[in-house]
């Protein structure tokens, strides 16, 4: 694979609690130059990454991020603002603790509405599967499909452990068909990225990928 | 004109701020039954209305209204909520104050912050002819353009008069190519629907029209 | 009673939806003047007149307004917004169309909500009277006392009536103790307010009092 | 100190990202019966762990957790949902992406904002100090004050470190006159628990006080 076939499939992201506007603005110079799938930042540097990219290339945020407590009315809150601003993909995390409350209506409903609020934008559902049983596991693909969302994505970045290949096997088993998937955290060497894809993704969020491919 | 063909233009409404759910269910089911372009409500009932006529008939909802001096952050927590519950189509009314302070700035963002967070979901926006001067109205028309609404409106049907013949000239001559027009307030017989039609309208909001027309 | 007397009762108010931020000025500045209770404004103009006004007067807006039927969600944030922007008072509209589905519940549940979220500040809920059958007044003031309003207000003074005396003194018979009263809606002359006053009222929402009493 | 003085300065925390709600109700009854200062938990639980304190001690939530970089208005939201379900007490993050762009205006504003909103109850502001340089910190000592905030808080615990003693004693030296100081992050013994109390902190936030200090 080219490495400008790696780049089309990478969420180009820095979603660091200190990232400058300098950092952020050079980030989506690089996502354009690069012709990354998107580029993944945090929701207060929306407005200003949307009038930069000029529509060069996909602006992606986080809803919920990254502890998914939130109630849906905030998540729902934080996806109007961002989809106001000029988002064209959103990264929602589940609420975890409904999860362990065996709360998963309540999981199917706040997936449901951000789903019916983005419209024809992309939907991607972060499931944190560092803290997820593997039954847990299961119940969210089901889950996520029925809601309509387009992704499930594996991690934060922010948890105990990032994306890890056997749950890629999991997901492609017990995901309705259409509904895509993205890998993301601790995802650094082209060899770990194409084994990803070649298991299945569609996307890998990474903040490393453009520094490793762009020679 | 047939009976079915002008209720195909119809936004089947029903706004008194004491309107039932047995009111409004009867307005559904009535909308789905005529084919009305769709059926126009309070906000607190877009989801059982959703729920309710499950995709048969667009459900309409309004915003900022019907004075409209709701911030702009205000009208996007209400167009989100509307979505997310199900709503297809958002008639919401502009900062009458901002027009007459000359801040069209204020009134372009608002327009153009509620499409980007629509979608694909149609946009009306309502400008209440009767309290504007016709400088204000053709300005207006120029910025609903601009801001990428689909559609203008005359008016609320609560202001001091409803809509004019002469005021859709008016749009017609100033309004950019594409964006189509909706009158509604006080149009009450079938003679009164079909000049609106003639004149160029593409919807009439009327809470009598399936009344009207359904013998 | 004292013209000044007369005026420490009045909610010195301008919510037409056209109303410029030039008019809402001078408002503010014979608010001051004159000694009002607060002067009652759009949401729109909260921030520009706590500025303008410094604490001089008690800054109050209207929630919901004036057809009530947002949900309590938006109510919430309209109030959130309303109070960051510094507003000292919140006049807010009931869910009418819940009263005549007689979910008495659902409207407790939203005015606790907001006062709940005013804390110290104080919350007037309006009723709407034009629109309520006697049996329904009597359940709206079991409620409002309940939830733990500091008022029950009349009128919007955009429903087909505005306050009656008679209505008052049906508020003062079923109200909790400690709940206060605020007429509004076509109280134009010195008899009248007094009459309200007498009648047992502890604010008069009016926008001519000034004009009236100044003098 | 007694145990007992020691548990009255401490918030008695969970905020993991999968805590279900027999973990938090466990943690309100502790709360309740070794008299903490408060129960500090994710916003998704402050509505039933309020009705299940009754008062019986101090609900605290966090706001823009733990990483900051929401919008002032989600922010807002935030804590308007998190009043109006009972909340007492809120600890919101700083935008940190704001101090690193030099935006110490924002910084403030949105302090303001949170605080104006919350009137009488108390905000505590969390500046995440493992990630501010020495100036940064004076400078959002100065800001928290300024925008009349309760106290000022170390860390979130989600940072790369938590709260050191010398923080303490620059906050004492660079806080205006009756700023209050919380340490969180990392504190789980007695002897630094006390070590913290004597430098001048109000409040401690601990996952581990109550199992240490209940016996």
């Amino acid at each position: 694979m080219t490495n400008a076939a790696l780049l089309s499939h990478v969420d180009h992201t820095l979603l660091k609690p200190t990232a400058s506007w300098n950092d952020i603005h050079a980030l989506c110079l690089e996502a354009v130059q690069f012709k990354t799938a998107s580029v993944c930042i945090p929701p207060s540097y929306v407005e200003p990454a949307y009038r930069t990219v000029q529509g060069a290339v996909r602006v992606c945020t986080v809803i919920g991020f990254p502890l998914g407590y939130n109630s849906a009315e905030i998540k729902c809150a934080e996806a109007a603002q961002a989809l106001a601003q000029g988002a064209d993909e959103l990264d929602m995390v589940i609420d975890l603790g409904a999860v362990k409350n065996g709360d998963f209506g309540l999981v199917r409903r706040e997936i449901e509405q951000i789903k019916r609020l983005a419209g024809e934008r992309i939907l991607k559902v972060i499931v944190e599967t560092c803290y997820l049983s593997e039954a847990e596991k299961i119940q969210v693909c089901a889950i996520v499909g029925d809601a309509g969302a387009d992704y499930i994505k594996t991690s934060t970045g922010f948890g105990s452990a990032g994306a890890v290949l056997s749950d890629i096997a999991l997901f492609k088993k017990h995901l309705a068909c259409g509904i895509k998937i993205k890998a993301a955290g601790g995802i650094k060497t082209r060899e770990v990225m194409e084994a990803f894809l070649e298991a299945g993704c569609e996307r890998i969020g990474s903040s490393s990928a453009v520094a490793l491919l762009k020679g």
